[in-house]
């Protein structure tokens, strides 16, 4: 067999190439070829779904299974089915995306908990029966009546319906039918019908993060982050409304630089599973209260001057034109409820991602962000409140803060005579991540390199610490560094200053300021909470024990802290895959009581006390 | 009084001056200007109706009325009760259109049936409570909250949204919203709220209507009409339906015209009240399905060869940039539904205008245009058809046909011993419209001058004609013309030709042969009709004599026949009005059972007959 025929195969749109003998099937070179083709029955030719298109090139005849699973016109476009079709020249081979594996790319921070799929964009796929003179109904009529049971009351976007004659036509009255709520977006003929995506997103002060799910099957299929370009104008809220309220085009400026953040890293996440924006029909946005009226436009100013009312906070549904977001025209832009000023639709997504009030015990969640927000749930009431965390816990305003990327210091140990650090992808470190920084505040309070009061210790009092750590100390007074890696005397290296250190304390302050005081407002001793969530986009990697030793969180034990990773994104995952939890985050936003803590006259008092280590 | 100081007032928008004595008051003034101010409380300054802006000018301190009526965010923008406000010198007084009477135009084709005001669109006026640290309501939320009972479960489009904050801050918390549907479309500061606007029109093969009318008020306010610029690529449906099929550009081509000319005559009939197209909310259409497609970008070829089947035949909704219509870009454009290729949402607005299927008894209607549609209501069953009539009742494909426009012969009777003509407005004859040409048909059948074949006679072998009629027909064979005015020998003159007669033979034939078929199939005799409806552009002037002694109907009472106007216009206006009546279209359109006589084995025949007069 040696001497067989050779042939290269091109597989599109990625461009694989390989040489293979004539007469190998298109699955057996896709394999060849590290092409990720979908084969649900095993290639024995029973399910017709791994369909491809030969778009140049010599094939066998069609196989009985083929004749069965395609219609005539589909063949007379090229359509075969991969595991069937015998290629005896060179080929080139068009892979459709609905026959496409696609891997789990970086989702670890995403934690779904399972939800009946009932999105409100809804693909069908229908065989209808052709007209005739007995049955004239109209195309439109036909298709609806075929979707009745399932879709009630269909009706059809104009572009939609512009498109429908001749879909219906192509493929024998085969269809992939594309319906947002109740209007139908999109109809295809069945064998050119693409992906049926949701995009979710989750706008935070520092951090912007797009999820991408298939609408299909529920599986989140892709993701990708970007800082905020927004923090050009200032690290936090109140530096953006004031931005917004001091120059002329302060308010669309935002606005288009957040837009252009959430469609370049939609473009980036698309991109890894090669899908299309147009195959996005609904997005899920989140966020806090005043990134949700940058985003949609609304004029924050009210936001930050008593009393402090947002334009809205009800769901909102837009189309995507109105608010710049590049997938499909015809579909669903739903931005979740907000609850008040400064506790967002962000909260109301960690809220539902984690069915807080549907536990019968109290429950404590921290979402910790720029904007630092706390729920609450008592048992039988939920409590919601913010405080101004500031960035240093998203890595911002931290000398050598990073995101979660390739060497960023992501775990700090305590060792027998020094510290001990691991970075991402073991790669040389060039800086530190959120929970990098919990650890080594963790160690440097553990070690006594930074007392309670939050000085950093000269390495020449420093006495009764570990030598390791001792020679990792350097500079004097404001200027005493904590030195993980490099040269950190002449402007490198990577280290923990003593005015990182103030920003920490500054922003645990906050956060544990505010959540004990919601305690006290609910009736609750520390002791009554069941379980406390860390959330954000570091929550899930945060240590529970660096939580507690740096003093965020109140004593306690250990096994009741829970990181939940960016349970915001999987609250807007939530809502794009089920109607019933995008009207449960309606009832939590609804129903939450917001406690206006941080004007609250003993806050300072209290605040002065929880900045201590 | 004589040597007191005189003032020139200026109003805008009109432009309109008059001079005026110092201290008079505005109304005053505007009355002398002829610029038509709406006084409801008869200028006793009970009401604050009659609120008009003082761009420049000095006046006298506002009136104890004023100080009631207006509040002082208004008063600093120069908002003044017209009736109260003296003028002390020279001044600009802009009228907003609230403020505006508003005449009716030429509506004397519509005629409305009453039904209580209940629009898809709807204006709410609200004052509202301002918020405070006790109530931390979002903007949108106590808006939404004080429209509750009238309009539940309200949502805001992202525009509206966005101009919410500054609206409510304006007028002190009192706005007029304008909700389309359940959807907050506009906000405006009360003082500066505008117009709320419908616009229904009615797409003819021949020609293009449109009406105004308010919303708020349920009353039409003006009225423009043109010819369908698709004309240029054929007279009736058929042919245009071609032209989409065999021109790359075709159906875009149709669309875009038909568009531009919509837009067109709304500009017009919104020039009449001084209105901007951003005052309407909302589109009603109505055409035959042909029209309706080319309207929506539907392609009509299906609708052309069998099973002739519409793209859809329900009521389509769309936004105005998605079928280009120039109107509040939030607004709705509601297409009423079709019934068959060739039985359109122009006959179901006939139907419902006139209420046909809630009678007790019989009624046929025919909608006359240049394609024919045939309703009969048989007291318990719905039957609809449709034939090819041609342009001819439209003025169209007649040597002299016009529209119903000044110097168009529109009324001709039979003399001692000659026929006696009027014209519309008076002026001279230019060309003959629809009732004119019923009139002229009807007289020339009556006195002998065309035969029951449809042959017109010599002038020389006329012997038993009319003196004064044997002196107007001219030319032989194929070239015989009776002449109404003017020179008709060298191209000039206003005549009806052997040609014109030929034309309205055939048409008058297929609508007799439809009709007589419908009865029969109905089981129902002429006689059993309680009442025969003539629609159409042209119906409301039509004869009823004249429209049976040429034939259009068979031989009945003419007590029964009744001229209807543009009743598809007044079916689209109604539809504006009341969600019911446009829940009652799409009742009437999924009932009424399509007769596909035109096709059917015996119609050939009955066409031959009925073309005799």
């Amino acid at each position: 067999m040696s001497n067989q025929r050779k042939i290269e195969v091109t597989f599109l749109p990625g461009g694989e190439k390989v040489t293979a003998e004539a007469g190998v099937t298109v699955s057996k070179a896709a394999a060849l070829a590290a092409v990720p083709l979908a084969l649900p029955c095993g290639g024995k030719g029973n399910c017709g779904n791994c369909r491809v298109v030969i778009q140049d090139g010599a094939t066998a005849e069609p196989t009985a299974a083929e004749l069965r699973l395609l219609t005539p016109a589909q063949r007379g476009q090229g359509v075969r089915l991969a595991c069937q079709c015998r290629l005896e020249s060179d080929a080139l081979v068009q892979v459709p995306p609905a026959s496409r594996v696609v891997g789990q790319k970086d989702l670890r921070q995403v934690q779904l908990r399972e939800v009946p799929l009932d999105a409100n964009v809804k693909r069908y796929h229908l065989e209808l029966s052709p007209p005739s003179l007995e049955d004239q109904r109209s195309d439109f009529r036909r298709l609806k009546e075929a979707v009745q049971d399932r879709c009630p009351e269909l009706t059809g976007f104009a572009d939609a319906l512009r498109a429908l004659p001749a879909a219906l036509r192509a493929d024998n009255y085969r269809v992939g039918v594309t319906a947002v709520g109740r209007r139908m977006a999109d109809v295809h003929p069945e064998y050119a019908t693409p992906a049926c995506l949701g995009l979710a997103v989750d706008i935070g002060t520092s951090t912007v993060v797009a999820y991408i799910v298939d609408l299909e099957t529920g599986r989140p299929l892709s993701t990708a982050a970007e800082h905020n370009p927004q923090i050009r104008h200032g690290a936090d809220v109140i530096s953006r409304v004031e931005y917004a309220n001091t120059h002329l085009a302060g308010l669309p400026t935002l606005r288009q630089e957040v837009t252009h953040v959430i469609n370049a890293i939609t473009k980036a996440a698309l991109d890894q599973i090669g899908a299309d924006a147009r195959w996005i029909y609904e997005a899920a946005i989140v966020g806090n209260t005043c990134m949700h009226h940058l985003f949609l436009g609304l004029d924050p100013r009210h936001l930050a001057e008593a009393p402090y009312v947002p334009v809205t906070n009800e769901a909102v549904d837009a189309r995507p034109a109105a608010v710049g977001l590049e997938m499909n025209p015809r579909g669903n832009v739903h931005c979740l409820p907000c609850i008040a000023g400064f506790v967002g639709a962000d909260t109301v997504a960690v809220i539902t991602a984690e069915e807080m009030t549907r536990q019968p015990y109290p429950v404590l969640a921290v979402d910790i962000g720029t904007n630092g927000e706390i729920a609450l749930w008592s048992g039988e009431k939920l409590y919601v409140a913010s405080c101004a965390a500031g960035p240093a816990f998203e890595g911002s305003q931290i000398e050598r803060g990073m995101r979660a990327g390739p060497g960023a210091v992501d775990r700090v140990d305590l060792d027998t005579d020094d510290l001990t650090f691991t970075t991402i992808r073991e790669a040389d470190p060039v800086g530190i991540c959120g929970s990098g920084l919990f650890d080594i505040m963790a160690v440097a309070l553990e070690s006594g390199a930074v007392t309670a009061s939050g000085r950093m210790a000269d390495a020449a009092q420093a006495e009764p610490l570990l030598p390791g750590l001792r020679a990792r100390l350097i500079g004097e007074g404001n200027d005493r560094r904590l030195v993980l890696a490099g040269d950190a005397s002449n402007g490198g290296g990577v280290y923990l200053s003593q005015r990182d250190v103030r920003e920490i304390q500054l922003a645990k302050g906050a956060v544990r300021a505010t959540l004990e005081m919601m305690l006290e407002h609910a009736g609750l001793r520390v002791e009554d909470l069941h379980e406390v969530l860390l959330a954000g986009a570091f929550g899930n990697y945060i240590r529970p024990e660096s939580a507690l030793r740096m003093g965020l969180l109140p004593p306690m034990p250990v096994e009741k802290i829970r990181g939940v990773g960016n349970a915001a994104g999987s609250g807007a995952i939530l809502a794009l895959l089920s109607r019933a939890e995008r009207l449960y985050a309606q009832q939590v936003a609804r129903e939450a009581e917001h406690l206006e803590l941080f004007r609250a006259r003993d806050f300072q008092n209290r605040f002065a006390e929880t900045m201590m280590f």
